[in-house]
């Protein structure tokens, strides 16, 4: 094997060293020091892996609620809330805390998203002064537990139709909490069954007989340690995984809570029973409430990023020691990286989970940006949403694809508890689904991408067919241009016209995104043609949106995936000259051309690839693979994922 | 939606109804009576689900243990022993009833697999007549437990290289068992860590001094419930799941046992220490004591498909009842399963799964066959092998890809461990692993179509590369007839010429299967030139294959899912005319377009489909999906999943 690996060599390719420390930094980039911070927490609570294992539920939700605030102790938890009040002070270092938190047991994990994205984010982002300066600095060092009672059990993705009910009561100056029937109740609340003391409850307000649309609520759900009158909680029991986290079922029969228990950020009752709103029209009112919560998705896509490196790692330091069948040459048996169809199985997902690190990397920053700006800009609020919505899609996808394929490719070995796929799979499982289910996420992300098709198109919204788009979030355009324009601005991009992209070099990045990019803007065109062609002909548009529903999640696929490719190619060229970034630039190559490969159907289909090059594509991810094979544990040591984290003694030991 | 639903009627379509019990018949064949033996035993002990998750390792265990003695006492499991020691003497009704047994608890499954199928197994088919008579009655009825210990920690597809030794010492007439170091300990072995008395063991013979390859000795591991002398043994601890089956480690130190311990229908020692054998040929000796353990690979491959009913049934049910988002038209939301999306993500894969039912139907009654048959029938074995080997890996993958799909079609409640698709996912996900692994199997799979080529290219086992394409099972020829000859053979099917299938109609049968046979065999000739452009130029045949190991993988997967086709066409051939007919009619066809339009990127690679066909397909796999909604609920209802196996009470209740 070895004299033929380096007769690569002779063909002009030279294979790169890796400066594994280096690229680190590179991968851990300006908050070094909080991720370190992190994995230094998860090495000393380590024996929380076994924990999960052999402690039964309660004692495990006990275990872990204790070590989430032994973590806050830390500072590491709190990195995202204002210091006058005992946070850090720093956004985007709350998130790279969060995703190095994804090394470790999930349930922590959760839990702290729970307690400090979700319940504390909510009370940060909608809450007022009253509200910080009563909740904060007790909800940071995890002394107030609370809850985040968005979900019902009839409505999960479309929160604008939530059953609870919010009534005021101007004669006593309260707010009468009312739970309407069984699909009404709150479900899947983390921190419910067990830990939390406050709630923050969504529910639609009524103010005057006149409804007002979702807003939220503070309500105590146990008064000293004892579930609080006219409040139920039932536990939702046994999950496929996170069973350190506490979830329950919580019902509010005419519960009572003051005026100022309403979350008062962007709309307010007087106490006369006025209702008042910075935000005149009510849709816009409530995706901009709902968007402040986008830092959950931003957390949730990035741990699922970091998931993966964790069974990518214990996959490929496997694969180099496990040998099986013989070579035929000497007698020994090969090792499993070593066979073509095991670099195949593993190593595009190593490049494809570098993209996804780097992609998150622009998010992440694109947050950190619009949460700490002093003046609101909303196109960049939406464009971060959209792209938050899209990134968790493919990242929370990723994860479970990748560990699946990694377990397989453990064997039998992969199966046992002890060498942690167990745990990863049962875990992360769920990501595809809380913070926005991935399917609805991406239509959100195609309706950015359409809503520019409104003005040409005006009937769409008379037919409220973009409402079935999504129900969430995104409302406004997200690209400035038409799409006739994009499809000019490709074309720029082939500077020997339209068929350059025909004879250009498969490793040229200008090819690879021309490619992306093209797609992109074809489908986007495509099914703009199809909704109004539907429209045009008076069709029922709930079946025109149900037809064209594949074409929808197909764009919006293509739009991240164009964005992933453009964040992993602009950190390579950002990179000086070294054996890392030559490793890199292999690696991102692997990335585009297994991501066209992948989809090369589509490209022939739309005359962008011919039979030839299609196969000479999937010839290079071969030959791609064949160089990554000899980088791949220094790639893998890379992402810092400790030790103790890997467990599987028997696969890395 | 419902006037847009009956406009494809205007179009000629007429809509199926489905006799749901007459469509349970012709999916229970002639095994309906164990299988509803199976059911209700199933149903009696439904609360072995609830027991899964309450129980802890230990007890649970037991449990499953008292479980399987039960279900032994009422003739279930012992449906493929002998009628004079106790068992039914219907090896096709032992399948079936390990099938049904599937759509209950995994543990109660594997349990029954190991006990009856492998250690019960391997009595049967590798020992004679005294070991029939010592452990056959005692093993029916489950008293006499016993584990099968072929799986080492270092070799798990690769059997020949097996490290443990079986030294023949003819001064005892004994032979001593002893693992070499600790890549021989036996290793995930079923009934070891607790339950087991006696172990087949699998090791490397040695008789005066010279090594006779592997062979299996029956070996007490315990006696009076201790552990026997000379014997070690440890917990394989907790798995991801199947934590009702007692997984562990064993290792020999020097055991010793009669010489009758060797379980010798192929080959014996005699007291002086003569090797003797009927078959000469060591690795045909080899392959042959392998091949009768095939009924193995048959049940999993069938439990699997079962698996996914178990999912599919829960996920369509929750699909017609949940809603989510309102259709434009009246402000109710829209049902799940009426969204273009979730008809996509769920149809395809119940016809899928009805193809993988019938396919399992003709590898089961070709085990039947071939195991029930007087004389040994050799080519017969070797089909019947490589079909076993190619449903087994289809029909599991298929199994984890729609627990998978299915469970995130579910959202969050699928997520609750009430809802099923928690064990459903941790148990049965070792499937693709156990009993051989998928990738290698599908690799025997190639080998036994490549095989026929080794006559033209006879370099080819010289160099041992035919070695590398796979270490199991199936050592001759597959097909008979040349390549060349198959080629022709498709171009007959194609009535109008060569461009006939340029011209057919979608839903033409013939069409369907043209392509797929077309596929198959333009792979394996393409393979083959491949392997033999290597050889030719005398490079290393360890590169050469790890070079075309993705394309031996799809040549497998071409060929097991052209049988799979014929199974379902044939089926829907044979059925008299009816609604039901009708139904699985539209079935066919959208699993056949499916799985074309899945490799769609080949067949334009391959000049079998133009771009304008490529998409006329898949707008017909949207248009057959249409179709097949409103009959889906009676599609898995006639699956005959015991109601108390869906559990699920708020998704299906």
């Amino acid at each position: 094997m070895a004299a033929e690996n380096t007769s690569a060599a002779a063909s002009g390719h030279v294979q790169p060293e890796i400066d594994v420390p280096a690229l680190t930094e590179v991968l851990d980039g300006e908050y070094a020091g909080i991720r370190d911070l992190v994995r230094a927490n998860l090495v000393t609570h380590a024996s929380v892996l076994e924990e999960a294992e052999e402690l039964g539920v309660d004692a495990f939700r006990e275990r872990v609620r204790d070590l989430v605030v032994a973590m806050a102790a830390t500072g590491q938890t709190g990195m995202g809330f204002p210091r006058e009040y005992g946070g850090g002070g720093d956004i985007g270092a709350s998130i790279a805390a969060f995703e190095t938190l994804a090394f470790g047991d999930l349930s922590v994990l959760v839990k702290v998203g729970v307690q400090f994205g979700l319940f504390g984010g909510a009370i940060l982002h909608l809450g007022t002064e009253r509200h910080h300066a009563a909740y904060l600095p007790d909800l940071i060092t995890g002394k107030l537990m609370g809850c985040f009672a968005m979900t019902e059990t009839g409505h999960g993705s479309n929160v604008q139709a939530l059953g609870t009910v919010a009534r005021y009561d101007a004669a006593a100056q309260e707010f009468v909490i009312t739970t309407r029937g069984d699909q009404a109740r709150k479900d899947y609340i983390g921190n419910a069954a067990r830990h939390a003391e406050l709630a923050v409850v969504f529910a639609q307000l009524e103010v005057a007989g006149r409804s007002e649309g979702v807003h939220a609520f503070v309500v105590p759900v146990r008064v000293d340690g004892e579930v609080a009158p006219g409040v139920r909680i039932e536990d939702d029991g046994r999950k496929m995984g996170l069973n350190g986290v506490d979830n329950g079922r919580i019902r509010f029969d005419g519960v009572r809570v003051p005026r100022e228990a309403l979350l008062n950020r962007f709309a307010d009752v007087t106490p006369e029973g006025v209702y008042e709103s910075s935000i005149d029209n009510p849709h816009r009112r409530f995706f901009t409430m709902l968007g402040t919560l986008v830092q959950g998705r931003v957390c949730v896509g990035g741990a699922g990023v970091n998931v993966a490196k964790v069974a990518l790692a214990i996959a490929t330091k496997y694969a180099v020691r496990r040998r099986q069948f013989e070579a035929a040459s000497d007698g020994e048996e090969q090792l499993l990286l070593d066979y073509g169809l095991h670099q195949r199985r593993l190593l595009p997902l190593v490049a494809r989970t570098y993209a996804l690190h780097f992609a998150q990397d622009v998010v992440r920053t694109q947050l950190h940006e619009v949460f700490s700006a002093t003046e609101d800009d909303a196109p960049a609020r939406r464009r971060l949403e959209a792209r938050a919505a899209g990134t968790k899609a493919l990242g929370t996808w990723h994860a479970t694809r990748v560990v699946q394929e990694c377990r397989e490719a453990c064997g039998g070995a992969g199966y046992l508890a002890v060498n942690r796929f167990a745990a990863l799979k049962a875990d992360s499982d769920i990501f595809t689904t809380f913070e926005g289910d991935n399917h609805v996420l991406l239509q959100l992300v195609a309706k950015g991408l359409l809503t520019h098709y409104a003005s040409e198109f005006e009937d769409l919204d008379q037919l409220g067919l973009v409402r079935h788009v999504t129900g969430l979030a995104v409302e406004t355009v997200i690209e400035k241009a038409s799409v006739h324009k994009m499809l000019e601005r490709v074309r720029d991009l082939l500077p020997g016209g339209d068929d350059w992209d025909q004879e250009a070099g498969l490793l040229d990045s200008e090819y690879q995104l021309a490619m992306l990019r093209y797609r992109e803007e074809h489908m986007l065109a495509g099914l703009a043609r199809r909704l109004k062609r539907g429209i045009d002909r008076k069709r029922n548009p709930g079946v025109v949106f149900s037809q064209v529903q594949d074409h929808v999640i197909a764009l919006a696929h293509a739009h991240v995936e164009r964005l992933v490719l453009e964040a992993f190619v602009d950190k390579v060229r950002s990179l000086p000259g070294s054996g890392n970034k030559a490793a890199l630039g292999l690696l991102c190559d692997l990335f585009a051309l297994s991501t066209i490969e992948a989809d090369r159907a589509w490209f022939m289909e739309h005359g962008r690839l011919t039979v030839q090059r299609s196969k000479a594509i999937s010839r290079e991810v071969n030959a791609l693979c064949r160089k990554v094979r000899p980088l791949a544990v220094d790639l893998v040591d890379a992402w810092g994922v400790p030790a103790e984290m890997l467990r599987a003694p028997d696969l890395v030991g």
